[in-house]
């Protein structure tokens, strides 16, 4: 792995080519991003060695396309279009349905593998990238069968020297089940931090009075929107059914305090106290 | 202060405690609590000198009520009845109206102090007590000129050695106030913990896409259902309030989305992210 070309040097981006700096001093990450500014501030970080037009990044060993998952769908198939054979080209999108249907009938299909590092924080741009951000993480692939053989070794191998699991699944399954640990968890944060701004002119009275429970339930409402619209509109259908069990769920509770029902709010609360095993990992 | 009683030795009560061991070893702690095993607990784990029984445990300078809310209405007026003059009572409940009301007309209100120290995890019982847990946060007193001087003197040098900021509020804003940054919070964990495990029967598969923005945004639903349940019901009117407008909001965004509005599902998160300024204290 003598090249890699990062395009999209943010979070995940930025990270990866940071991991890839570690591990392999002597590989050459060129970056490619639409947005100048982010382009000179990954040099200046040292995220990435180069900054090089798309068109000389796709002659790497290994392209990572980390940019918005809409944009990952018009840039892909030219990706693959001109990158050389032994070329694997890696995206890291959220949603994994629309991605592959874009690129199913490319004539260089086998050049792709279709993944979701489910890694990342709050944070956006090549100044939020960390070294070894996907430690102990888990990363999604999708259709692993539809990579070529030499090319999902190489890609395994890089995923496994920087830290990650691995979980194979359908594109349908992905990203059904990430819209309830994922993007619901976005949406909640969101609502919650739009809801309390709303309510409270006086902003310096929430902070006096917001303690660590409000500060790590509404972090995700500080995500990048520029990042997240277009993961809503991909995955529309999922995230709308997720939306609709949520609120389901939330009127029916105040349902239960209406009607003085406290324990019934007890017993809810505390069926889903079991959260914790699970997020142990106990099950 | 020689002699203090902790009335319920759980995660805030405890954690006092062990503060106050920390500042004055001198001082005797107290423990006083109906749950026999966190009584014990707590003297294993040295949370507490001595298990008392309430009657003994109302000779101290200064007694805290730590229990669930709906509790400390019924203990409060008892523990009042029989503490000597120059004792303080200082609750630490998450509303403040029902218990002020309680004890409006009591002929020692002024021994009561009534505060909401805004600090805590998701864990509960003396296991959870953690020295330092005060540390940078803020109390919140309300009707402080119900107390009386000398005893408001006490009360406000022991927050402030255990490293407290202090703010004044009427019961009726705290209570209105704390259901947005704190009671919803809660409900908005709850929920999203109970729509993800509704859905996802194999558990293994939540906690393998889970990433560490669903386990921030769900901890809160770890938190004890004996402690927010007492919680939501005093706090009735607003907690419902608080609960009506987050669900229009999720309803406003998923109808954004089902719209394919997604200028204005970008311009949602935008104006939302904000909150990054709040929490910083920039504003």
């Amino acid at each position: 792995m003598t090249k890699v070309c990062i395009i999209g040097v943010g979070l995940i981006g930025g990270s990866i080519a940071l991991d890839i700096k570690s591990l392999y001093p002597k590989t050459e990450i060129m970056g490619v991003d639409s947005n100048e500014t982010h382009l000179k501030e990954a040099l200046v970080l040292n995220v990435i060695d180069t900054a090089v037009p798309l068109e000389e990044g796709v002659n790497a060993n290994v392209v990572i396309v980390s940019i918005p998952v809409n944009a990952t769908k018009k840039v892909l198939p030219k990706v693959l279009d001109l990158v050389p054979e032994n070329t694997v080209v890696i995206d890291v999108g959220s949603t994994k349905e629309a991605i592959c249907m874009t690129v199913e009938n490319h004539s260089k299909r086998r050049n792709f593998m279709a993944t979701h590092p489910i890694a990342g924080t709050e944070f956006s741009g090549p100044s939020a990238a960390i070294k070894g951000l996907f430690k102990g993480k888990t990363n999604i692939i999708c259709e692993v069968e539809n990579t070529a053989f030499k090319l999902q070794e190489i890609a395994l191998k890089l995923f496994s020297d920087i830290g990650m699991r691995i979980r194979y699944m359908k594109p349908k399954a992905h990203d059904k089940h990430i819209a309830y640990v994922s993007h619901l968890s976005h949406i909640s944060a969101f609502m919650l931090g739009k809801t309390v701004i709303e309510k409270e002119k006086n902003e310096r009275d929430i902070f006096d009075l917001a303690g660590s429970g409000f500060e790590s339930t509404v972090r995700l409402a500080k995500s990048s929107p520029a990042m997240w619209t277009p993961i809503f509109e991909e995955n529309k259908t999922n995230v709308i059914e997720t939306l609709d069990e949520y609120i389901y769920n939330l009127k029916h509770f105040k349902t239960l305090i209406e009607n003085d029902d406290f324990e019934a709010v007890y017993n809810d609360m505390k069926q889903t106290n079991h959260i914790k095993d699970i997020l142990n990992g106990l099950v």
